[in-house]
């Protein structure tokens, strides 16, 4: 399959949002983690998908996918629990592979 | 489209929910208010659109969606907040449809 | 619910391009029906939940969403059968729906 | 994250209907291929999120997912395509992993 470090990403990105909010609920914070992790979880999961597929709406799919995501890795890395670090570092990952991946559909 | 009454409780319990969780995080809770709203707004999500196509699941998701809407109906009726309260509405709404349509197939 | 008609136009757009996509299956298409309704009832179910939600992105997912939707609407307009014409029919409304709330929030 | 593999599993059989669906669209079928796959891709991307998140109700989601991938993999199986082949290995691979997770939970 193609872009398929992209769709990896996105889908790793899913399930530790999935867990992150999980986690969060009840939880204090300062910002808006978990808020972004809801958000997050979604366009991942969409946009792994749309690549699956090969949509031709891929590319603003991985644009907006990794606008979210560095919003969510900034948020969740504002939090010193385990599992919003992991969460805001599946962010980052995804968030680069989805620019790379807009970028080559661009090119 | 068939089951169009059960179809439109699903989704107007899906958007609830999203909106009952979305003002529950950071909110204190003494019970599974708001992790139940992210359970039941995914099977909500689901069962409307098995239904929609037709699916020879669709009594499956529709007793599966019962269940879990009459769980998130307790939790949020236990909160005094006004979107709990119309969650909560929602939620037993949309289970009732739910039993209505897996007998009607089962018939 | 804020949005509370773009949100039905969304919803009601998935589940009309659910159908459509179910009875596509199969058929001759001389376009890109029905891959566009595999697409189109993806972003109309986001669209729907971040609306919900009270997404910060929800201009962003509106604006993506009724491109999609305009795209569909095209391509299912173009064969006669009743669950296409209809399903055009919503694409179109969805389209609308999503352009008004997307120029709202730029407002 | 507890029951990696079967999220993985999950995720990778989603991608892989989504994937045969989009081929299948216009191609000849003489059985339930690719309606089945439309139906696997859904089941299987809630049951990841479910796992992920640690749901109550994970058990009955592998139950269902596993069901659903076993009759996506026979009707598959009966297609030549490559696409075809690979999606119904995917589901059995799937349908295991779902049905250990579910027997895991109940014990």
């Amino acid at each position: 399959m193609n872009y398929q470090e992209c769709i990896d990403a996105c889908l790793k990105c899913m399930t530790d949002c999935e867990y992150c909010l999980e986690k969060m609920i009840g939880k204090n914070s300062h910002n808006d983690c978990p808020h972004c992790c809801r958000e997050c979880l979604d366009i991942c999961d969409l946009c792994a998908k749309a690549l699956a597929r090969g949509s031709k709406y891929s590319a603003q799919y991985c644009e907006l996918c990794a606008e979210i995501c560095e919003w969510c890795a900034e948020q969740c890395a504002a939090h010193d629990h385990e599992h919003c670090q992991k969460c805001a570092e599946s962010c980052r990952k995804c968030a680069e592979e989805c620019r790379e991946v807009a970028m080559k559909i661009a090119a």
